[in-house]
């Protein structure tokens, strides 16, 4: 089907793009000798988690034991909830997921940061027939302030608290920094991120000195994958939105001096195909709002193929988008987009976006000329459990 | 189920709450005399259509031709697709609805905006099988400036456009102003709306002079809606959040001096149960964010049994929320929510955040003590096109 013929809203991957932003991410990790397990909370799909496994990637990282749920159903062997787990109905799920996986010869990790958490994971395993003992990272709060144990002795004192479980297993610290892949600026970054490190850095030498060694440390994002990988620290890098890379992602800036990739290594692969369903002298309405994608990181960037914008996109709502011309030295940079007529959008945020769809209408080509190639189905939309 | 055995997040509906809502808006319609279709891209769902319709609605409004294809798929037999239809495909799936819907006794109608929508919509109509015209509204822009025709000429002007068509019916003007739904000081918001009154009645009076009669008008949300039933212009009202209430809704005031209900004459019946996965000595971190809940008209508020809240909710990010107590005469109000603890949370705004979901939980017997009663499915949930 030529993509002229698509309905709209409907969330387009662009297989092409994304493929060379795997192949970009495989290198990179193949020559900094770091493990890759990129996030499945942004694609949601087994089906790409597949693909990320078949370029080199470990595994997933997942954040419901539902999304681990939905990638072991589509094949995805290593899985690892970066997140604290706490109902009993949900460490029960944990529990037949970290069997069946250790069945397949797989393994499922998780994140915690109690005790408590420790405590319940521990019960719900008892006795539920897990081969081996299961792999847990603390997290530690490098500076984000969200969860986490505090770093040094706290980390120490919950590491005391897992090897004394022996259905559980230190594998190591979980130190990501949510709040830092999106700064801008690349110096305030990177400084954000020497912070980081050196909270990672103290807790690993404290938890050495207490006798726990053979530590992997997991984290990064998109906005600060390379600055972790150069640290000499981390073991495994979790980058998940540099597959689509969203319009919030373009604007973060490199680190000034610094060889090392940041976001806009990557190019844009996700798009939402939208069309204009009323027009005036100012401006289109076009029939993507907030229930096609989100908000929570800015507006859609209206693609002019890689070159600067010729629209502003405004908030129409739920289910409307306002389009106008952009204003360059007090003219129209453009007419205003007629009625009927196509437009492509990048979203500013990936992950949520990608939530809102049941399928990626996955082409290749390019959006001007290119084919569908594939549905490739959401499995875990709305998997919040 | 009790209610403390629900998994988290989960989106909870009070169906007593809601009942009440339902019964304080059939009589609101009944006393004033005006029709009453709620907009079904709140709820998407055909079986609370259903209940609106067993209430005194005579149907409901879509803004989409898969919700009005949900819609009718679970019985609702009168539709208004309160939005212009443009792309060929769709318009093929609106004359089958049409002529599914007249077969049924039923009917649907559309907004249009542009020549080019009529002309598009009596085309696809032409050899459809079809019994009875379609009932267009001209959709007339009155100070949102999002779609709609200017008021007045521009109106009439497509008016004598749709009479030529014998595939369509005009029935009347579209005239909603969303904007105005949500300013949260009365005087304003009365006064938006008495500027928007004005162009409603200057162009009922030009299409009386171009002889066009008989002419109905629809609008109004659940902001303004008793304004627009006092107005005397309009016959039918559309308004869908009165049913759940969002937190934004609770913060527009009423209208000074005025004997008119507001928003606030609804209760909340919309809620997500979350459960604290985190904790330190400043805050909890819960597992709802914007994942679970929209954010476009702000954040979630704490539910305290209709109390002021004793938390803060902050953005946390996809998957997080960071609930802190606040802070009065400088001491915390509360202590910081406890591990494991559940709380519940009003969204900000309820459409988008009914479009996360797959289903509502229906409870009856209140928050504290009450039971699940039916699981109501969102049918049209992600129903974009």
């Amino acid at each position: 089907m030529p993509l002229t013929e698509l309905d709209t809203p409907t969330l387009v991957l662009d297989l092409d793009a994304m493929e060379r932003n795997i192949q970009r991410m495989a290198q990179f990790a193949a020559a900094h000798g770091v493990q890759w397990r990129p996030h499945a909370k942004l694609h949601k799909s087994a089906r790409i988690a597949q693909r990320l496994v078949a370029a080199g990637a470990s595994g997933c990282c997942v954040q419901k034991v539902a999304e681990a749920q939905a990638m072991a159903a589509g094949g995805v062997r290593d899985i690892y909830i970066s997140n604290q787990v706490l109902a009993p109905q949900k460490l029960q799920r944990v529990a037949a997921l970290a069997r069946q996986l250790q069945q397949q010869g797989g393994r499922l990790a998780l994140a915690v940061d109690s005790a408590q958490g420790v405590a319940g994971l521990a019960q719900a395993l008892q006795g539920a027939g897990v081969p081996q003992a299961v792999e847990v990272f603390i997290e530690i709060d490098i500076g984000q302030h969200r969860a986490g144990v505090g770093p040094g002795a706290p980390a120490v004192a919950l590491a005391q608290n897992i090897v004394r479980q022996r259905q559980l297993r230190l594998a190591g610290l979980h130190a990501y920094h949510g709040g830092a892949q999106h700064i801008e600026d690349g110096s305030q970054r990177a400084a954000a991120m020497q912070a980081a490190y050196a909270l990672v850095r103290q807790t690993l030498e404290q938890l050495h000195a207490a006798g726990f060694t053979d530590l992997a440390v997991t984290g990064a994002g998109t906005g600060t994958f390379a600055l972790e990988a150069a640290s000499g620290l981390y073991t495994e890098l979790q980058p998940g939105s540099f597959l689509c890379m969203d319009a919030h992602y373009a604007r973060v800036q490199p680190v000034p001096q610094s060889p090392l990739p940041g976001p806009t290594h990557f190019e844009h692969a996700l798009f939402i195909k939208t069309q204009v369903l009323s027009s005036c002298a100012t401006h289109a309405v076009v029939d993507a709002g907030h229930k096609s994608h989100a908000i929570d990181s800015g507006l859609p960037m209206v693609w002019n193929q890689g070159q600067p914008p010729l629209y502003e996109f405004r908030n129409g709502g739920d289910e409307h988008g306002i389009v106008a011309p952009r204003v360059l030295h007090g003219a129209l940079h453009a007419p205003v987009p007629a009625l009927g007529q196509a437009l492509w959008l990048v979203p500013g945020h990936c992950d949520p976006t990608v939530n809102l769809h049941d399928a990626f209408v996955g082409i290749r080509g390019g959006l001007e000329q290119g084919v569908v190639q594939e549905i490739i189905p959401i499995d875990a939309r709305g998997a919040l459990w």
